[in-house]
C-alpha cells in the first residue's frame, strides 16, 4: 500500500500567508498563520518555508509525505505558470518557488490566482462539491472571478480567465475604474461599487448620506437597505443589476452548471441575490435561465482550501 | 501494427447533408452531399446512413474500419449529448443516432452544434491549427459562436456555451432580437443586423437606402463601405464596435489564444476587421489587447472537418 499523501495550500494574502496541511480527502490537518513580509529575499522565502515546517509538524506527518504545494497569489497566473502582471503585493514568484521547491523537493509546487483557488476550494469541498463546471464571484473590495470547466480552472492565455471584475458593461460610464477602463462590473457591483452607488444615488436626491466607515465599507448600505431606506435599496439594485447583467453573459460563453457568489459582501447576500437572480433571468438565453446562483461557503478559507487542491490535481490524484 | 482508422463528419445543415471521410492525419478521402430531407423517419434517416455508404465505397475502405462519426447539427447540444432545444430543422437526433449505430456499430457517434463544429474544424486543419484556446465566431444570418477550452469545445449544461450571437450588449435597445432578448450582439454584428444597421442610418439622415437584395445581405452594404458610402461605413462601425466588445468580454472570462471570424460574412472581413481590433484593444483588459483576431480558413468545409475531429476525440485519439 502506498503511503498517504498529503497536500498544502498556501494563501497569500495582503496582511497574512495563511497555510492549511490537508489529507487527499481533504480533511484539515494543521493550520499556521504569519504576517506577509515582502516575500522577495531569503528573509521572507523563509516565513513562507517555516510555516510548512510548522504545519507539518503540527500534524506530525514527514515533509516528505507532502505531495503538492498550491500557493494562491493576488495576481494573474497565466497557463504557462509565470506571472506576467505585478502582483499587488511584493513578491518574487519565480524565487519564491525556487526557496520552496528547495525545501520540499518531494512536492509539486504550483501557483494559482487567488480567485481561481478559492473557485476551486467550493468545487472541492463548499457549495459546489463535485460540481465540474462552475464560476465563482468573489464580492469584496474589487471584483474577481473563477471560471471551472470539466474540472480545471480556466486560468488563460495572459492568465485573464474569470477576470470578470473587468468585464466592460457600460462603455458610456465616465467615472473611471482601478484599471484604467470605463463601466466594468466592479465598479457598480464590489463593495466599494455598491458605496458609491449609493453615493451617486444621495448626490442625485440631493439627500446627505449615512456615515460611512470607508469608501469600501458596504455593510453599512446593505443594513440601510434592511431598514428600507430608498436610496441604498436603489444602490443595491444597481448593483444586482449589472451582477444578473455579467453572470448572463457567462452563462452564454461557458453556460456552467452553478454560480457561486463568494467574498465579503456575500455575508449580505440576503440583501441583493434575490434581485440579482431576477436580473439574471431577465438578460441570459432561455435555456440557461434556470442556472442556480448559490451562496459559497469556506468563507476565510477558501484560498488554503483550493490551493491545496490545485496542489493536488498538479499531482494527477 | 493497428489498422488505420477512419473518421467520418457529417455537416447537417438547412439545405444539405454533407459528408466528408479522413484518416487520422486529417486528410479528406471522400465526400458526398444530398439535399436535406426531414430526419424524423426510415427514409430521413436512410439520407443519412447511404451517404456514409456513399464516402466509404468512394475512399475504398472496409466500413469497419470507421472508428468515428461525427455529425454538426443546428441546435445545442448540452455536454449530457442530450438536446434540449428544438432544432430550426426536422430532427430526431436520438433516433437518428440509433439509426448510424445500427448501421455503423463500430463507430463511436457524436453530436456537436456546428458553431462549435466549426470551431473545432478550424482548430484541427485551419486558422487555429493545434491551438488549445481559442474563440471562434460565426457570422452569417444570425451569429453563432465555438469556445475551445484545453482541445475541447465548451459545450455547457445546457448546450449553451458559446451562444455568444446572443450576449446582452444593450439592454436598452427597443427591437427585439429573434430569440425574444434584446440588445444581442446578433441584433448589430449579424450579416441581418448590418443590414439592419444601415437601414436604421439611412432612416436617421433620411436618405433613400442603396438596393439590397434581401434582410441579410450584408454583402451589398459592405461593397458601399469600400466605395466610401457613409452611412454605410456607420453601419459597419457598429458592427465593428459591438464585435470588439463582444470578444473583450469573452477575453475576460476564458482569455483565449486567439480569435477566429468564421462565416459567409467573414469574406467581408476586409471592410470592418481591423475596426473591431481597435474596438476590442478599446475594451479589454491591458494585458489581453493583443490577443489577436484571424479570419476562419476552412469555409465551408469546417463543418465536416470539425464533425470528423469531435469524432476522433470522442474515439479517444
Amino acid at each position: 500500500m502506498e503511503p498517504k499523501q498529503y497536500y498544502i495550500g498556501i494563501d497569500v494574502g495582503g496582511t497574512s500567508v495563511k497555510e492549511g496541511l490537508f489529507d487527499e480527502d481533504g480533511n484539515l490537518l494543521a493550520k499556521a498563520s504569519v504576517p506577509t513580509p515582502p516575500i522577495v529575499d531569503a528573509a521572507g522565502f523563509a516565513a513562507v518555508t517555516e510555516a510548512i515546517d510548522q504545519v507539518v509538524a503540527k500534524a506530525q506527518i514527514p515533509r516528505a509525505f507532502v505531495a503538492g504545494i498550491g500557493l494562491a497569489v493576488p495576481c494573474p497566473i497565466p497557463a504557462s505558470g509565470d506571472a506576467k502582471v505585478k502582483a499587488n503585493i511584493a513578491i518574487n514568484l519565480p524565487e519564491l518557488r525556487i526557496a520552496i521547491q528547495k525545501h520540499c523537493p518531494d512536492a509539486v509546487v504550483k501557483y494559482e490566482n487567488d480567485a481561481n483557488a478559492a473557485a476551486m476550494g467550493e468545487a472541492w469541498l463548499g457549495s459546489a462539491k463535485g460540481v465540474q463546471n462552475v464560476v465563482m464571484v468573489t464580492i469584496g473590495t474589487g471584483v474577481g472571478g473563477g471560471v471551472i470547466v470539466n474540472g480545471d480552472v480556466v486560468s488563460g492565455v495572459v492568465g485573464a480567465g474569470g477576470e470578470i471584475g473587468h468585464m466592460c458593461l457600460n462603455p458610456a460610464e465616465e467615472r473611471t475604474c482601478g484599471c484604467g477602463g470605463h463601466g466594468h462590473l466592479e465598479q457598480y457591483s464590489s463593495a466599494t461599487g455598491v458605496v458609491s452607488n449609493y453615493l451617486a444615488e444621495c448626490k442625485k436626491a440631493g439627500v446627505d448620506p449615512i456615515e460611512l466607515t470607508g469608501p469600501s465599507d458596504s455593510k453599512d448600505v446593505f443594513q440601510a437597505c434592511r431598514e428600507g431606506d430608498k436610496l441604498a435599496l436603489a444602490a443595491a439594485d444597481t448593483m444586482a443589476d449589472y451582477l444578473g447583467r455579467a453572470l448572463a453573459l457567462i452563462a452564454n460563453v461557458v453556460d456552467p452548471e452553478m454560480f457561486l457568489i463568494g467574498g465579503g459582501a456575500s455575508a449580505s447576500a440576503d440583501v441583493y441575490l434575490d434581485k440579482a437572480r431576477e436580473y439574471f433571468k431577465q438578460y441570459a438565453l432561455s435555456a440557461s435561465r434556470e442556472t442556480p446562483i448559490k451562496v459559497a461557503s469556506l468563507g476565510n478559507d477558501a484560498g488554503i482550501i483550493g490551493a491545496a487542491y490545485v496542489a493536488l490535481r498538479a499531482a494527477g490524484k
